[in-house]
């Protein structure tokens, strides 16, 4: 079969945002192909994907903030219709996240976030370090305190992107296993993508989801300079550990800061647990390094002592798609045709059901959805060259 | 063909002390079948492949590094000899080794190993710290005083049991790749072993050098109970590094106590760096643990912060060998036909050398090696049911 031919939408790169679109956007009708040389090998397959909007919550971005609860509130729906419509289940943990703080730095730090919880009247709950060993035993009786965010949960991200992918694939969304290499632009307008075989693809709009590959250093040639996204690859190294599954375990995701270093355990009720991440700006190095792995392992077992114990089963690094004002590029652009879904920075697994539905109703409709226009990729059009590094 | 048939000598285990006697013993003219299911997949495969007797020497082990000194002072011309005998390259780092301590515990340490080297007479010099960065700039500026051991060298054992295979398979050595599943026994001799399949293997003489699987709980049955060698597995965990290479890496061997914890450090030369050694009672588990990859992270970055650079490409768990007194099984047993290359615990790839010319000796002319008399198999043979565990 040739990996070329046409289609109503091409979207290029099959990580979480990329087959949920595709799904979607299968969902509403339209033909769609999906083109990725490794679908769901980038950023989504080092994600610990956490749902957790308010635990995340950072100063002066309660814009994406509000994007983010959105994004949080659709996923029960969002899980349940992708259960029924392919055959990988993929569970949301029922546990809440702990935010957690070890020295006199740490609960500053938690200060302010409680602060701001309540400036925005997230509802969070205050607690001691024995109110926090008591919702989670196996904390360090060295922290000091912490916040219970009840509605904070977390999805396995590789299973989600298999799933979205089976339910594309259902939904007839063919799935090209090639690299794009070039934007076919006919016009002024967008008119598909050239594949790495030397095929064409056409197709009446490109959606691009290519993550840290959507910017100005990605494989997609065939941009004009000032339509080039303002995404660049912020490194993120994570281990994933084993442990027997069962009541012993973490039945709470815990974030904190760990004198200082913020650091994530996510543990996903069958004995796998995650921690993270690193953030280093690297370029396109993916390398695991020593110094990286030490940090991660020296922070989470400052809050979760017994991990220690736990088998050390996988070290990862991959690009989170990061923008100037960490917040996506989601909607069309000044070229007529071509589409953003990219620019998810840590929020990609979390955002996939706003960015899916959103955009799957304006490539059907045309209308461009509200619910995402602050984030359209226009906002940096004008300053793009000097922005992209 | 078969798995079965005969030979003079059937050894059992294909680590670097299997591979080294079949060798050797296939150049004395016998012929020679060597059975395991992964050969090389054993402590071979987690060893760092230190030839370092001076820096590891132990109080009341005397007769132990006695032994070491003799292999360390033969391995040149072993290599020399293997390298002519097969074309897979084995070097021997040419740097030496230092042993450092962080702390005034530490150095109490290093002052009782330095004491120890002085009544024995082992050439050995004392350094400050700022000796210390002088041979080696990137150790810590914590580093407050060290011994530099001038004679103390490494090798790659991955390398050095492919080339020992290689020689062996040009001498004729059969490699078998199965499982010996037990002893055949022949009027109270050894007369070869039943392999997985089914299948007998038969000849005058069975060496047994399975490492940890040498033991009670080996898979090698038919041996009376006092029979059985004193051999449990001690777990090491090890993790491999890769950087640059060049002028920039480490030149030697770095040893010493962080904060109380012993640890090295070993340079190829390349760019490859073996960080080690967890030491642990865990039975056959193997697996790579969260605390023994942090401890041993946390450590070797003590000692050489500028690790933490270094891309971290493997983690392993292999089993040491040990018995009731550290040394090895080295010769034959109370039964006719059996003789044992077994129990190196630390020192498998240091004592190939000695161990596989005493054995090839007494395998070609009946006459037991002096070298290795002191480590016979019979020393444990009257409490072999009370040691082994």
């Amino acid at each position: 079969m040739t990996a070329g031919g046409r289609a109503d939408v091409v979207v290029v790169g099959a990580g979480v945002i990329g087959a949920a679109v595709a799904w979607r956007t299968a969902q509403r009708g339209l033909s769609v192909v999906l083109v990725d040389p490794a679908p769901g090998c980038g950023a989504s397959y080092a994600a610990a994907g956490m749902l957790a909007p308010v635990a995340e919550a950072a100063y002066g971005e309660e814009t994406l903030l509000g994007l983010c609860l959105d994004s949080a509130a659709r996923y029960p729906a969002f899980l349940a219709e992708l259960r029924g419509a392919c055959d990988v289940p993929v569970a949301r943990t029922s546990g809440a996240t702990v935010v957690v703080a070890l020295d006199g730095d740490d609960l500053r730090a938690l200060d302010r976030l409680s602060d701001y919880h309540d400036e925005l009247g997230l509802p969070v709950r205050r607690l001691t370090g024995r109110d926090c060993r008591r919702l989670e035993p196996l904390l360090s009786p060295r922290v000091r305190g912490g916040l219970s965010v009840e509605g904070d949960h977390a999805v396995d991200p590789r299973a989600l992107v298999q799933a979205l992918l089976a339910a594309g694939a259902r939904r007839g969304v063919r799935l090209v296993r090639r690299s794009a290499s070039s934007l076919l632009v006919e016009s002024g307008s967008a008119r598909g993508v050239r594949l790495d075989t030397g095929e064409d693809l056409t197709a009446d709009v490109v959606v691009v989801a290519a993550g840290s590959w959507s910017g100005p250093t990605g494989p997609l040639g065939g941009l004009p300079a000032h339509l080039v996204p303002p995404v660049r690859p912020v490194k993120g190294q994570v281990l994933r550990l084993r442990g027997e599954p069962g009541p012993a375990g973490l039945t709470r995701t815990v974030r904190g800061w760990a004198h200082g270093a913020p650091v994530y355990v996510v543990p996903y009720g069958d004995g796998r647990v995650v921690l993270g991440a690193t953030s280093e700006e690297m370029g396109f190095n993916t390398d695991v390094t020593a110094g990286g792995a030490y940090e991660l392992l020296r922070d989470a077992l400052a809050l979760v002592p017994g991990l220690a114990e736990l088998e050390l089963v996988e070290a990862t690094a991959r690009l989170r798609p990061a923008t100037p004002d960490n917040a996506p590029l989601i909607g069309p652009t000044a070229m007529p045709g071509l589409v953003l879904a990219t620019g998810h920075y840590r929020n990609g697994v979390l955002l996939a059901p706003v960015t899916a539905d959103a955009l799957a109703g304006f490539l059907a409709t045309g209308v461009p959805a509200g619910e995402v226009s602050a984030f359209s990729p226009r906002r940096f059009s004008a300053t793009a060259q000097q922005v992209s590094r």
